[in-house]
């Protein structure tokens, strides 16, 4: 026998890809094209680099203040964590503990099997509709919790407060999770509804819409005890919350919202207008509440044009998945990227 | 029924006090006294933040090259990681698949407990003697995978290579992790034996004897297949890697090699006075190979020490638990902070 037969054996998450050239248009991660607030750009450059002999804030006390203060919340209702990964995953081993199947859509963010495998929570994926729409009458079942993103990755489709709400009403003993990864790109918040239910825990993330992808934070915010049940996961697991240097970005970043309010205008402004030449060609595309649109030909293969944008040195995404294999994920560029985009999707049509 | 009623409820993990004043003296946590390298603090204020809209190097590959050129490795056997807690936590997840129990001292790091319940993985904890040694012989019997922190915490005891090899020759078919958070202050690593031995997997963090606490950036050493493991349990549970500006700043700390070693030799001169002096006061303390002592007077108690120099706002770690509850563990700090704590300490004698 040897060490290595009990090594594991995975197949590992796959990233969009990374080429190893400089000259290359890459909407294939759902980065933001413009960089973060000059505030976390300075927050960073002057930080104390002294300070870094020490561990980080017990429990990220100044971010999670700053970040209650700007969603009207207490800080006793806010989790900040390093990235939406690790916050999400605590939340998991928080909530889900009733031995009962979580749901969550069989189209989604793809790490809920992977946690759900780790910590053993059963769970069952339900099938959205051909339009990819999820239906709250299919969550209305015994359950140990709820999983939903909203907007949804990778369809773009954002839904209001009254589909939240009947999700949440049906499911009063439960905790639901929205995450809201993408919200800020003109999907609706379900903020307005901590006040009223208890079992609602929202996730958020620095990565897309604050341009803060190279950090890695994320906050869940919920009531007092169900936040306090993510700080027992965080606390059991691993002593130290996000880093020194993050927590003073990440503040930073807050109080800068007039930069934060000018940058995801452009992109959504961007991406109005990518959608609607797109459409002019032929591409069927759901109206997106997110950074990236989710787009399939009436006649043309989603892998022939990815792989011919590819030849054209512009990474999008392609799933090869049941379901979605026939759609590419575009994420928003900048105005001169999306012009190298739709020239390159003229010419792959004219041929 | 509520969804209260399925919340995780479990103890956290405490970690050293932080106390809310400005003007104490904090020996608790292990915290180096000196900051990291100026080159550490340079690259982080100079760290071009509009490069955060884009997620890091996948795999930290700049960091990776810089950490496997420092010890004579390839880059194929390292992986870089946000702390030891993540690297430990994902190295357990990559090698104790064999359902078999895994061996760990009695007295050692905490978590590994936690990871195993966490993950499932069967566990036996085995008594290290009264001299907290660990003895080699006790792990010559069928397991899962072996864990053993070198030098040891809390209780500061290093052993030599000829321990480590023969936990190795007798352990041939697992994986044994080998701790090695506090090597640099003095103890010996068993880095060369790496050529030797394809099961063994070594541990390091950034947090202590590189002064980057408030980071989060530790590595494990192994053969290429080990490694490529711990990659696997990465990408499966989490997409990204360590935060750019960590990248940054790990990389310029490796480079400052002159500073490194001065600030070793500073907090072990130091351990060397404070473990001499309180020696002659009467108390037990092993030889230490790390940034902490940890010491037993002959006829006072722990407990009552600690509350004593606590209300001479020193603040040094006691723990509650069966084995070493008449112990202290007390971090290296600076020279001046050692003469305080040395004159509380006379102090308390003579009362």
């Amino acid at each position: 026998m040897s060490y290595k037969d009990n090594l594991l054996k995975i197949d590992a998450y796959v990233a969009g890809e990374q080429p190893n050239k400089t000259d290359f248009i890459k909407l294939n991660a759902n980065e933001n094209p413009y960089p973060p607030s000059p505030e976390v750009i300075k927050a960073i450059n002057a930080f104390n680099g002294e300070e870094l002999r020490k561990y980080p804030s017990a429990n990220a006390v100044g971010l999670v203040k700053t970040i209650a203060a700007y969603h009207g919340l207490k800080p006793e209702n806010v989790f900040a964590g390093n990235g939406t990964d690790d916050v999400l995953s605590l939340c998991f081993r928080a909530f889900f503990n009733s031995g009962k199947p979580i749901l969550f859509p069989d189209i989604t963010y793809s790490f809920n099997t992977v946690w759900c495998e780790i910590l053993k929570i059963p769970y069952e994926q339900i099938r959205v509709d051909e339009n990819f729409n999820i239906n709250p009458a299919d969550y209305r079942r015994e359950n140990g919790g709820i999983v939903i993103a909203n907007p949804n990755a990778p369809t773009s489709i954002g839904r209001d407060n009254d589909f939240i709400r009947t999700v949440l009403d049906e499911n009063r003993d439960v905790v639901v999770i929205v995450d809201e990864a993408y919200v800020d790109f003109g999907g609706i918040t379900a903020v307005p509804l901590l006040k009223e239910y208890e079992n609602l825990v929202i996730t958020r993330t620095f990565s897309k819409s604050r341009s803060m992808a190279g950090m890695r934070l994320g906050y869940a915010m919920g009531s007092a005890d169900a936040i306090a049940a993510v700080y027992a996961a965080k606390d059991s697991m691993n002593s130290y919350p996000v880093d020194s240097v993050a927590q003073a970005a990440g503040i930073a970043s807050i109080g800068d919202e007039k930069y934060f309010r000018e940058t995801l205008k452009k992109v959504m402004d961007t991406r109005e207008r990518l959608t609607r030449e797109m459409r002019e060609m032929g591409y069927d595309i759901p109206d997106s509440s997110a950074n990236f649109i989710f787009a399939q030909h009436k006649t043309l293969k989603a892998k022939d044009i990815f792989e011919f944008l590819k030849s054209k040195d512009i990474y999008v995404r392609y799933f090869n998945k049941p379901r979605i294999d026939n759609r590419l994920r575009i994420t928003i560029g900048t105005n001169e990227e999306t012009d190298r985009l739709l020239k390159a999707l003229r010419e792959y049509i004219k041929n």
